[in-house]
């Protein structure tokens, strides 16, 4: 059984806090001074446990084991959402360096970006082989509008290599990660072994009707746009739960009426709307509902609704070894303390699981807080963690 | 009959319409420069048709007939909306500017802030006698929040006496205005006769659930806000047709989800509101019905729902004999072509009729736009209009 110094590896995620740092929890927006400065202090980490570090052309932080034989790659990312949790990626980051300080063969990453300040999975998917410079060369950040290209030139990133991985170098991809829910907590277990990652089909409703005064329009001439959404999203209500999978999701995050007036009758709304599901015969089950309910809007109603797909990712499972090796190690450490549970949300890990092995471990969060800065997971939760992952990487490497 | 220069009143219309252009339309906010340009401009005119003009405290432009005996007031307002309309209140206070100029004996104002850019119907209500100093120290702009005590400063309207009607000089309160709504276009009318001013409950309702990550969060365990509002929105579309009047309305005028954002379920939610009645009876029923499903929603819903009333007028009705005169005149000028009807939209004419008979004359918008640049009215019915408005001031004076 590898022995993680558990305590060291709270230190350094404690060291981390303090860079950009914000209340209780951190604000490291990609390619920031702070998240800069976070990624050199990253790299010193890793020379301190013996890796080879380098940063690359993507703001991606990788650690080499000098070691001969396959490794295991363990990582996450350190970035944050605006004003948010001190753990989330920075976890697994950490929790890769604590196992090669234990002395198991990983390589440990922090990709870029993974929260999306600029593009969707930007550093994962240069790792892979899946990030054209046309893309980089088109992205902006999505706050301000910065374009990508000038915030890597005033990171200093412009001009250097992005690193690829090496086929065959890795048996797999290990992340650990914050549950960011409270299926944990509620049923008083400490670690969860991820099954796989939700798909996401995330979709832009827009509903045109005729902006009026509302003094002055009759109920019966008018076309309200928010009137249209409104019994569009009941139905939704009314019908996803008959087609939904046991963990499916539905969410309605935005309704923006046009021009938004006490007084006027909205000419247009714009309806964000995303379903979740790691099982792709539900998704599509609810996706087809979907678009039933669009269709019976349109043939009922006076204001047309358009559904276009914004964004559509496939659900990723994990290895089932991997997850066997994790699930044996969480029985060995915490007995009857864990389960096996979808990720609600999207990790790097989708996007290694395209070209090795990837598996995922959730530890509990407080209240289910994530994305904020009063996100937190207990430290004895923190510890069984790092425990569970080094004995689960050792379990699957020895396989 | 009283002979009114159609060709001049239009010109002078056309003149103003100069007055901080905006495309086809104008954009005068109440106190900005062009909006204080237009009273000057305005106080020009007065004179040149024998009137006595004053500014007063509160921007009101007044104009006084020098003769004896009981005088009518007639006027609206002259700043507009943000790139608005070039007729909207314009058209009533240069309707009074040419009923002068005919001869008539009317005082003529252009009340301030009507459109409501710092508060409710400062004008009228300061010229009624029902606006306090403490309601001006602490009204400030809605768009901007500049407060109004400063507007008034920067305007030059700062320590200038605020014009309070004289009791018994006027006969009654007389408003021309477009009928920003399509009743009589699509009756193929050309005149209406107002019987009253609708109520207007303007409510807030705030949802209150719980923020958390769309995709760590089961559907059984959400509190989603945005939901709760969304079925007791639908409840309000399935009942209000049983509970309404034959021209009753109501508008849901805006939905804030917060934070907003596409995978976060919202912990808060808020919607604008509102009901328009001319009947007091209707209005006391639907806002019962309001009430009754906000505590059945509060009943069955996991996220509490406060509605809170944000402005409620009372409905004004006009007079009886005012509206008999301008009835008289329409047919007269207009035979079969003219309607009585209902002002779905607020007036200042609502304020006057609390101390003097008062009655309102519409003439159609083409295509029922307003508040808006493209806002218009064909120029035989503007003539029309000002006709009908001098023969229904005439016959009532007479009376």
């Amino acid at each position: 059984m590898p022995k993680v110094d558990t305590a060291r590896f709270i230190a350094d995620l404690q060291a981390l806090r303090k860079i950009g740092e914000f209340k209780t929890g951190v604000h490291r927006p990609t390619y920031t001074p702070e998240d800069m400065e976070s990624r050199r202090w990253l790299m010193t980490r890793m020379e301190e446990v013996g890796l080879e570090s380098e940063l690359d052309g993507i703001g991606n932080v990788i650690g080499r084991h000098k070691g001969p034989g396959q490794k295991l790659l363990v990582g996450s990312h350190i970035e944050t959402q605006n004003e948010a949790g001190w753990l989330d990626g920075a976890l697994g980051v950490l929790g890769g360096v604590a196992l090669a300080r234990a002395g198991l063969p990983v390589d440990v990453v922090a990709f870029a970006d993974e929260e999306g300040h600029y593009g969707g999975f930007i550093g994962s998917r240069s790792f892979i082989g899946q990030l054209e410079e046309e893309e980089i060369d088109r992205l902006a950040n999505r706050y301000h509008g910065k374009p990508l290209r000038q915030a890597l030139k005033e990171a200093g990133l412009e001009g250097r290599p992005r690193i690829r991985m090496e086929p065959g170098r890795h048996k797999g991809f290990l992340e650990m990660h914050i549950e960011q829910g409270t299926q944990l907590e509620s049923a008083d277990l400490r670690i969860g072994v991820v099954t796989g990652i939700v798909a996401i089909r995330q979709y832009r409703l827009t509903f045109t009707g005729m902006q009026d005064h509302a003094g002055g329009t009759t109920m019966e001439e008018r076309r309200d746009a928010g009137l249209t959404a409104v019994r569009l999203l009941a139905e939704i209500d009314r019908h996803f739960p008959l087609v939904r999978g046991p963990r499916s999701t539905w969410t309605t995050g935005r309704i923006s009426l046009d021009p938004g007036a006490a007084s006027i009758i909205p000419g247009r709304c714009e309806v964000l709307f995303q379903l979740r599901d790691v099982d792709s015969a539900v998704i599509a089950r609810m996706e087809d509902c979907l678009r039933a309910l669009v269709q019976e809007s349109n043939r009922r109603e006076k204001c047309p609704c358009v559904l276009e797909p914004v964004a559509l990712s496939t659900p990723a499972l994990c290895d089932p070894e991997m997850q066997q090796a994790l699930a044996d190690a969480a029985e060995a450490l915490a007995p009857g303390a864990w389960q096996r549970m979808p990720s609600g949300a999207g990790h790097d890990a989708q996007y290694l699981s395209r070209v090795m092995p990837a598996a995922m471990l959730f530890v509990p969060s407080i209240g289910g807080i994530s994305h904020h800065w009063a996100e937190d997971t207990k430290e004895e939760d923190l510890a069984l963690g790092v425990e569970v992952l080094a004995e689960g990487a050792a379990r699957y490497l020895a396989r």
